[in-house]
């Protein structure tokens, strides 16, 4: 292999790492570096670019986790054989390195949430007598974790400062002043360009998507993953929309599944699947693009907690790849409060110019004050630093949790999944305990422990998925999570 | 005619004059007084009931105001004829009448809006480059209006005393407690008993349409008033359901144009119809409840400016008429701030049914913070105050206004409605001078005052509104607006 030769001074305000990602990122896409092509080793690249070993360590940690190299014991790194199959699209392909190396998106840390829990709720209709003494059926971290005095103080500010534009209905589409935060925010932790302009504030994701039905119509369909978020399939049904439920192996949605239909808009969270937790690596987003762009369809990137991943930076977005057939969407609603809503979706040009030209007419959807206060939020830094907070929260919780299935011995008869972002952990009965598996929520609950089947959140019922159970993360005593994990245990040895 | 006899002492909370107004009006409904026959003069009912002429006549005023009853000149009070067509409905009618009569709804004075114009902004894109000293086109009566102390202080007392709440998402109905304090404003402000359980709260009656559509599904029509408030037909048809535009004669829609046609949705403002501000009458009430039953249709009644008349009590609702068709809606947005999103509406029980059944999935959609603020806001008392502050204000601009308007000699050319209610008078112009009305509003921009065709808010053309216009209510200079108006007159002089 051929050292690669770039030139560190030109990585702008990225950090070195990321400029290195970025550039051999870009080569893989270009095609001047081949699948199945071998890497550089670490040290002698090391050497050759002048940077630290942990560099280039973090910069092949990146492009491992995204899909684009593989990782293959005592040989070395190796370009993933799976990008023979992507479809080059030059054009966009070098615009979008280009922005990325030149957009600054200096590492922030950008994660935390802790509502994940109530996206499925009313998947769990479950009320048991027994005390429940260890929940982990949806995120219990909750106390002192919004900044009520900031938040007080600055909408209290905006209040005065906005005195006059508060007696105005808000656009449509949210106050200027909060997209442009948005918007800076979005460059500034995730490298994306988004025009303010085309950014759509609305009351909740749930919003957005009537929005989203408004200006595609009813006259198609609408993929979402199985398993996934059941409660985007069950809004565009409400609508009248007809839903296709697409399984998903270990790389996201099986891209095939989409052909022969008339499918408009396809669902998905790629940088962090739910309930699974994968990654959608880059071949198979690729491959979901091609597909967008053969068919003329969109995207809905549903990055729903890319703020709150542990370790690396944030995955790069679908959007970032390519933003004519990718309609971003968040909501603030995870990171701040449950109470707060506030999401966004980013339109591509041509739904833009639909929505002005059809929805013109909505009035905003969003409080005034609301809008102003999170702009300033955001402004002035206040939500990167909550952020971190909540995300050292987390993390805290995570180990915690780790620890406590360590020492109870659990993991003797349960593989976990150790996701290492978002709010939970998965894990699979290990094979030998399977006999003693059936109805394992059920079985806990009993027993006054909480936990989530991963079968749930599947539409058609998958086999694969009989034996996945969903642990979310929780601030619970150390030696009842120890005392949990001990019942588990035993359910299952019988 | 017989002197009516009532017990005065059975009033309960009621003021004087309501009781009685009840009392009749329940007697005129059950057909004790029937249709034509004269109601006894106001001075020996007085004395008969032992209470003071004036009450006698605030009662009478109000019937006449709903419908009930006619004022013949010189003749007397007469029970309205067109109470022959009334299909009495007993059961609910004197159960209502019995509620209304046990209610106490103290009169209140409430009224207050200062953003009529902003429903309709988006009707007239006309920009000139003249610079406009006199804008009748939207009310501009904005400054010192909003109570932004009270409302900041309420805010973070919330926030303090409801931390924990925050934390959770509100329910896709709205938080408990504003339920409740919009249930005891409604009782309280117009005698309504609402189950706080049916009421859906969201950011805008623009959302609750989207919920309605939601229930009842596409496979029908929605009718809507023409001339009327056009961004309800258009949300309608932007969501794929047709829509049918009723004419509306004085009394309000046409009943008859109603039949043969699939419409399972009438959305109407009985109390103060926009634009043409008037009240549907009692016997049109009937004839649209009636219609609603047989057809098991629903009514929307949206209830925009009721806050808002000038004399007189609220108009009773049609919801207090019959609540298992009738779907009262009303929001916040008018009488607080445009920039504040909360809306409400009451479902009738077999339609919260389905919406529990159906749509229990949905997450709130109006920020908790908000809801707990407003919630403390009405409860306490601010929002009456309020509300009273602004009727007042805008009292005092329609004086002006009027003064202006004969001032100038305007009333020589053109006739007004007087409307007792609302944000804006409507005028006709005078059939001498129509010769020289084409394009009036046109005309008027030209010489820097905006006025508001009414036709504008005509669907299909109707020959009838070609020479209405309408004056908001605006704070503008009394000079300013006798020089406007005195153009107004040259205009039309020519």
């Amino acid at each position: 292999v051929e050292l690669l030769t770039y030139s560190i001074e030109n990585r702008g305000n990225l950090p070195v790492y990321m400029y290195i990602y970025e550039c051999i990122r870009r080569d893989i896409l270009s095609g001047k570096i081949q699948p199945g092509e071998r890497l550089p080793s670490k040290r002698p690249l090391a050497a050759h670019l002048g940077v630290a070993i942990i560099t280039i360590e973090n910069a092949y940690a990146q492009l491992i986790t995204e899909g684009y190299v593989q990782s293959r014991e005592k040989r070395g790194y190796f370009v993933s054989e799976d990008m023979k199959d992507i479809v080059v699209l030059p054009d966009r392909r070098s615009q979008e390195a280009g922005n990325a190396l030149t957009s600054g998106g200096k590492e922030q840390n950008t994660a935390g949430d802790f509502s994940s829990g109530i996206k499925d709720q009313f998947e769990n209709p479950i009320n048991a007598a027994t005390s429940i003494f260890a929940d982990f059926s949806a995120s219990s971290i909750k106390s002192d974790s919004f900044p009520f005095d900031s938040w007080a103080k600055l909408m209290r500010r905006s209040m005065l400062d906005h005195e006059v534009s508060f007696l105005e209905a808000p656009s449509g589409q949210g106050v200027q002043v909060l997209r442009e935060a948005i918007s800076d925010y979005l460059y500034k932790s995730k490298g994306m360009n988004v025009d303010a302009q085309r950014i759509i504030v609305g009351p909740g994701t749930e919003y957005l998507h009537h929005i989203l039905i408004q200006l595609l119509g009813r006259n198609c369909f609408v993929a979402v993953e199985d398993p996934g978020y059941n409660k985007v399939g069950r809004i565009y049904e409400t609508n009248g929309v007809r839903v296709l439920h697409i399984p998903v192996d270990e790389k996201g949605m099986i891209i095939d599944r989409l052909k022969d239909s008339n499918v408009k808009m396809v669902h998905t969270s790629p940088s962090h699947h739910f309930p699974t937790g994968s990654v959608m690596p880059a071949d198979r987003r690729n491959r979901l693009l091609t597909w967008a762009l053969s068919q003329d369809a969109y995207i809905i990137e549903d990055d729903y907690d890319s703020e709150f991943r542990f370790e690396g930076r944030p995955i790069a977005t679908l959007y970032s790849m390519d933003g004519s057939h990718v309609i971003y969407m968040n909501t603030f609603t995870r990171t701040l409060a449950p109470s707060i809503r506030i999401a966004y979706m980013v339109l591509p040009e041509v739904l833009h110019r639909k929505y002005l030209d059809k929805l013109y007419f909505y009035s905003g959807t969003v409080s005034g004050f609301e809008q102003y206060t999170l702009a300033s939020f955001i402004g002035e830094g206040y939500y990167e630093r909550h952020i971190r907070r909540m995300r050292n929260r987390y993390k805290k919780c995570r180990s915690k949790m780790l620890e406590a299935l360590r020492e109870s011995g659990a993991l003797k008869v349960i593989s976990l999944n150790e996701d290492k972002a978002g709010l939970q952990l998965s894990f699979r009965v290990r094979d030998e305990y399977v006999k003693n598996a059936m109805n394992l929520d059920a079985k806990m609950l009993t027993l006054g422990v909480k936990i989530v089947a991963v079968k749930s959140y599947c539409y058609n019922a998958v086999r694969d998925y009989d034996n996945s159970y969903l642990l979310y993360y929780s601030d619970i005593d150390k030696m009842d999570m120890i005392k949990a994990f001990s019942m588990l245990k035993s359910a299952l040895e019988n």
